[in-house]
């Protein structure tokens, strides 16, 4: 971190969940000179970041904090982030002149880019949707943590008129220790909803389809490290989840027939008792596995 | 650990690999005084642990090694069971006679009864099947710990038979820091496709049907925590999980059937747009997930 400072003197940060609340501390660490303001639904936990020092006041609503920030991150679940956007078009003109960016962290980027385009014509200079691949089963104020992004990556997606904003919010996070990439926003919701919308749905499914076949005690009773590790993403925040499921539609079916698919081909080997065709599957899962990520130390299954 | 140590005083491992090397490490730790022989087919995983200390001798084959341990421990691949069982028939009486045990490790169990019954006409009265809720996707010597089995379930399999063996082998488990829970063979078999081998498949299905999608280091590359915990069991070995799968079909077979089933039910609420469906599946998940297993620290997705 530079002893001098970000560019941005204040920054508002809508939503003080697990990412929202990282980011202000992440910042206030980074950063003691800053101000941040905070707008929160919540006022306990607006209240409990004044009273941990971690934000300098807290205002109604994104208007009020946009009107004075520098940067207004917008930490909300991706279905609320239409209304946050609109919250904001009575300011549009003054963002553009005082040179104000408006940034996100939601889990899909095309719907965002399609409401900004409804409701300011086209997608405003000022908007860099953004990506943090941070995150946890856990939310809210609480599980917030100073180095969430450290040496995580952060996905932001270019449009037409931001390449300004992009490179300003793009330099924001690498202050806070992340890795940033530009990424177009039907790629992202693509990807995503490989590597990550597609595995929550997994999770959520194993869960729900064994408790109604045996009792939840007897499950988690008789299971190691490996049922732990495929069950933990189900208890992720379900209304998060769903808005993202009904959010990225279109990339979701597509990943859960992309896997429905392999799996039922799986199950047509292990009817068959097609040992070669199982090896080869799981020789290419494991190699592809083993070439990308390190065998995790102490995680016994 | 009592200073008495326990009642068998040679015990014989057969297969060095996690599970084995790990029981040689517990057991040196737990009682200095029994005698440890190791049979493996890898001279060098038995010369390893020679020379480590951790075990005595090593005999040729695992009959060579029944003949004058207390106990027999075979820690191979399910497939190589019967293959052991048969080699131990020449010395079936002398076994009874002596009081000698034999127990297994692997994570099915009827297939086991059925070659016993198969090759001594029923189970015999020294034939405790057995399965440690323990492992990891690592395996071989080196991946041995002490202290894998500190806390975790031991399920042993009571016979007509087997009552007598069976308490004796619990108490075994038990100085080595286990809980020992008795289960019929077809139960755990079924129990275990849920928790155990259906949550592999699909890790390894997870892996498989991405990377002919997206190549593996933009996967990998553009995902988090969650993504690398749902494809960790897909850095399993290979063979032994073809094994498991052929071995337990039709346990495996109604576990993916299951599963399957529910992800298509979840799949068609996403298409629908169906919000209050996708919540209710994912706050039962939820529910059922943190009420039996406590959120993960230091795990972000």
């Amino acid at each position: 971190m530079s002893d001098e400072g970000g560019e941005f003197r204040e920054i508002a940060i809508v939503g003080l969940g697990l990412i929202g609340s990282s980011i202000a501390r992440a910042v206030r660490a980074a950063d003691a000179g800053v101000r941040l303001v905070a707008v929160d639904h919540s006022a306990a936990a607006a209240e409990a970041a004044c009273g941990a020092g971690v934000v300098d006041a807290v205002a109604a609503d994104v208007a009020t904090a946009a009107a004075t920030a520098d940067l207004v991150i917008l930490a909300v679940p991706v279905r609320a982030l239409p209304c946050e956007l609109q919250a904001l078009l009575p300011l549009a003109a003054g963002l553009a002149a005082r040179g104000t960016l408006v940034t996100d962290v939601g889990s899909t980027k095309a719907s965002l880019l399609a409401a900004a385009a409804s409701l300011f014509g086209a997608a405003p200079a000022w908007l860099v949707p953004g990506h943090p691949l941070a995150g946890s089963e856990r939310s809210g104020w609480a599980a917030g943590k100073a180095d969430l992004f450290a040496g995580r990556k952060v996905l932001l997606c270019p449009t037409a008129a931001n390449a300004a904003a992009l490179a300003r919010v793009a330099a924001f996070w690498r202050r806070l220790g992340a890795k940033v990439e530009a990424m177009d926003a039907d790629e992202h919701d693509g990807l995503l909803a490989q590597t990550s919308h597609l595995p929550h749905l997994l999770s959520f499914a194993l869960v729900e389809a064994l408790i109604d076949a045996t009792p939840a005690a007897r499950l988690f009773g008789h299971s190691g490290g490996g049922f732990r590790d495929m069950t933990r993403l189900a208890a992720s925040d379900p209304v998060m989840w769903r808005d993202i499921a009904l959010d990225n539609r279109d990339g979701v079916l597509r990943a859960i027939d992309l896997f429905a698919s392999r799996l039922a081909d799986l199950r047509a080997d292990v009817a068959a008792g097609d040992g070669v065709a199982l090896q080869r599957r799981f020789d290419r899962a494991k190699a592809a596995r083993d070439a990308h990520l390190p065998p995790s130390e102490g995680n016994p299954s």
